[in-house]
């Protein structure tokens, strides 16, 4: 950490800030610029420090970080990727996993039909929602309990691991009865008492980022999960709320060589939510693939006309198809299979 | 509703489009335009119409929502402002009520001290945080229910209601016995699960605008609560995220009147986080006020830079005072009290 | 265009809309809806609608638009897609092509030996800056006109076409004695004097998106161009602003599907300023030709640390040419070449 | 400025970094944390720094700037108030002065009636487009010289002196014969030819900050007008391009005390643009004078539903006389005038 004071500091306000500094049982390092005095914190000590502390002493200009925030996630302190398994295979592997599915389980008979459309297709995991986050009170909200019995039943018949979002630490044992992954949506990211519940839980963790989230913020609250020891998690760039309106959400697809480099946990992409349209769907799942993504979660539907939630963005079997197919040749374009 | 053709619309399109509108119950009234046909959703029915099934239908361009999405919180529908009590007084009545205190309750000392402070300096109403939800799982997490407790002996030497975040519905029994005021904090305000649990308990909400969040949004989420029969709810704006990077937030001014003009639900100003530096809060609250904000919401701490939180943005006790005396400057240029 | 009413429309502000509508030329269209009276516009006028006209009548709610504010740029009205000739291939057409070279030309020589390891390395045309948009008046400006000659003098040796930015209509006719391609920067998006007078110059343009615009107004910059039937326009994708400071702009990998959708204009990427990091321009060069871009457009520099501008996304030489490998490979894999 | 290398960087590294700040004339400052080596910058040099030639060094980390990029127009520097003269009053001084005037100039009698309602009404100046900025090539671009002549006229029958934009540098000579002011809009204002060429012609300048640029951004800007000597500069915040839709723009209130803190210069507001709206226009306007701004511009047309443009954030005669009496309330409730 790096402490600028302002250029008319005094001298005692410098003081106290070496005084803080070694309070907290650090050395401070003083460089004279030609304004500013700028003091360096170095060494080692138990109390984590605090930059707020600092930046809200008299006379500090401006205290800047220079360590990450985030430890158990950082690349630099496990250079080696974490593999998530899922169904056989592992996420963050050489192979592009393909995890697919509604976006609300709509009835048994639904459930089931699309999951053996997807394994048959190639997907290796299915998603559906039980419980939905829904802007308005008014819409349907899932069918809970019972949609993950479906799901349950549709793995049975399909041998696809289950994939479903968790909304509420109230309902994080039961839905792990049920789920192989517990999905942590976009407007939960933040949720910290969530996130410590699914830490605990040890079951494996899709951590969707927040539509106005940092790749820091994201990076962040994984760090909560893995501060519980729970280790499989994967991250999903699904779109960041920008000034455009061409597209429901602007897919970040920066992101991905971005996290790659930062973190060693898998990253995956959702091109349904990031465009918000069926039709741009397949251009960025190729896009994020060849930009390095480690797999792709995609809404399916059978009549995307007649769907409960998200029927604009989710694709038709045909379309599913295909768009494994081009994945299939992007990822050969990178040296990856699909 | 509206649904817009493509221009190459087959006239099978555009019959399937009015089946379904007749099949959910309504009418459809057709217009041919110079390149578009357009079909107007018209009468009323039991079943909500989904844009999203319309939009995802062959040959339909776009879907124009008409009327706005939310109705309890709407001013077209209750015209009269909402008036919200607040220790004696009515959030959203004439005079501009101010709640304060310390990011986090760091110490039952603490919290007495400052809560004296602010009752003497004018103050309606205590906050202080007793879970705190922090990006790193590393920061201070607030002292819980032990917090709490100290707050309400605040309470009973001042006489100050108190106003503290609820971050999960696990905890929102606990916190009500508390509370006078439930908070729910901008990264939980699309935590449905909680919204319903608040609203279920008819305790008062103080509900946070989300950083990346529309006014829209914010009003469908002080839906969730309002259809729960609760209506003693508070907005708050507290800054978004944008590319700026001088503040912390970017402090909405225009969400003020524009709140004002879409509900009668009270709209308080919260310029500690709008901001993020308390030489910018006393400008931004004065900003607030003369922009019709109904109350203010300020961190206070005596000594910030010992603060366990939010230190940069907290005022000091003369800061504080002198900020409420140009509070009532401004409010009385608007032809109210404060 | 529809005009929406307010509910407390009287029949007076009705009939004062209908009577615009028809004193414009056009035929009013009534729909009475549940709680809006919706006025359609329909039929053919010379006298073009002026949306706001409309929106500050008295009782009106809204006023939508539903036709595309382009024409010229429109794939609508021309569904066949334009290619622009660039150095014997076509910009637009099946080939992936590639423009490169250094942010600021900083001599004769460097110029020189640049153009020479671009073309060896595959390059379709070299980029270049003679005069450079600086955020500092401190910073260095550019070579002005001599760096158009030693281009000039590195096209002769290369045969590459030279592509570089014109800031000002002022310079406009000199830079086209030297330039095949005229570029229109991102700070310039809108200033319209300048697209106006490109637009007569009958040059080719590549007109990079600004970095807070939509896409609609990209489009609407080029039908500026297009407008004096100049349509040899290329559209530059080349990251926005957004929150995300991990990158030094968002690359908006979106904006290539919905542009080859909306527009018959060829699409071109810049990964370079797109993410401001030499180590991420690969991916994203990788994943717009993945998405659709018709090619790629890059910063090389043979020392960045020595560069006068952008060295820290200017790609070196191995990485130049290792990119383009990658690039055929992804172009393959969506049946192109490059 | 500081240079943070990677934790695993090569003393051979460091020392090509400390080589580099010795060629450049300054001085190294090592610091070593504890996983970084950070070397200081001090001393003064001839030589600027560009930061990336430091940061596109082998092993560098990022490179972190300490002092402000904007010299002269840096409050620092320059720590008494800039006052712009206008029409025998003072802008930044105590005074709270208004501008105000249609979008465009539509007809002589027009601006001559409108200048002498402005005038009535306390208007210090006039402002009116004579050429006009217009997303779309179909839509009025301004009647050009012969407006300006009718302002001129105005002037001559009201004594305002005259505010208008130049777009470009070809028409700053012959602006310069009838404005008073010359405005750069928010498109131009990183149109850096333009900011020149004004800043030579040592007329008053009113720089509007642009869509999407930072603080910092428009403080540079204002630095290339005052780089030519020319100081009479005022800035002007008009609102940002941000996620939210219910306003045109987002009206950047903390900008003001942001640039009263970083800068001597006046600042002004826009509400008409900052919102897009007249309804939201005076309290907005209150707002900001709340927030300190030293004046305020804006929209006014007798009939804004006849207007050319911007007749949506226009206000009528008697709104604008009515924001001039409440603006008086406020500039008296922060010991003003208006």
């Amino acid at each position: 950490m790096i402490v600028v004071m302002k250029p008319e500091a005094s001298s005692q306000a410098i003081s106290n800030v070496i005084s803080r500094i070694e309070a907290d049982g650090y050395k401070a390092h003083l460089s004279q610029g030609e304004q500013h005095t700028i003091v360096g914190v170095v060494g080692e000590s138990p109390t984590p420090l605090r930059e707020e502390n600092y930046s809200s002493m008299e006379s500090v200009e401006k205290v800047v970080r220079i360590t990450a925030p985030y430890k158990l996630a950082s690349r630099h302190f496990h250079p080696i990727d974490t593999q998530v398994p899922l169904n056989g295979s592992q996420m963050g592997g050489n192979k592009v996993l393909i995890i697919a599915g509604p976006c609300s389980v709509e009835s048994r008979e639904q459930i089931i039909e699309i999951a053996c459309e997807m394994r048959e297709a190639g997907a290796t995991a299915l998603r559906g929602g039980a419980f939905k986050p829904r802007t308005s009170p008014y819409s349907f909200q899932g069918h809970g309990e019972k949609a993950l019995q479906w799901m349950a039943e549709a793995r049975e018949r399909t041998g696809l691991p289950i994939v479903t979002e968790v909304m509420d630490t109230a309902q994080v044992e039961m839905v792990c009865q049920y789920a192989d992954v517990l999905q942590i949506g976009a407007r939960n990211m933040q949720n910290f008492s969530l996130l410590n519940k699914v830490g605990e839980s040890q079951h494996t963790i899709l951590l969707k980022r927040g539509m106005s989230s940092t790749v820091e913020d994201l990076l962040m609250s994984a760090e909560y999960v893995l501060s519980h020891g729970n280790n499989r998690v994967m991250l999903c760039e699904r779109g960041i709320r920008t000034f455009e309106k061409a597209t429901r959400n602007t897919f970040d697809v920066n992101s991905i060589p971005v996290l790659k480099a930062l973190t060693h946990l898998p990253v995956i992409a959702d091109p349904s939510h990031g465009t918000g349209y069926s039709e741009y769907v397949i251009p960025i799942a190729r896009a994020a693939v060849a930009a390095g993504a480690d797999g792709v979660i995609v809404e399916v539907h059978p009549e995307p006309e007649k769907a409960y939630s998200d029927g604009r963005q989710s694709l038709r079997y045909d379309a599913f198809r295909s768009m494994v197919s081009q994945i299939q040749r992007i990822a050969a374009a990178v040296d990856r299979t699909a």
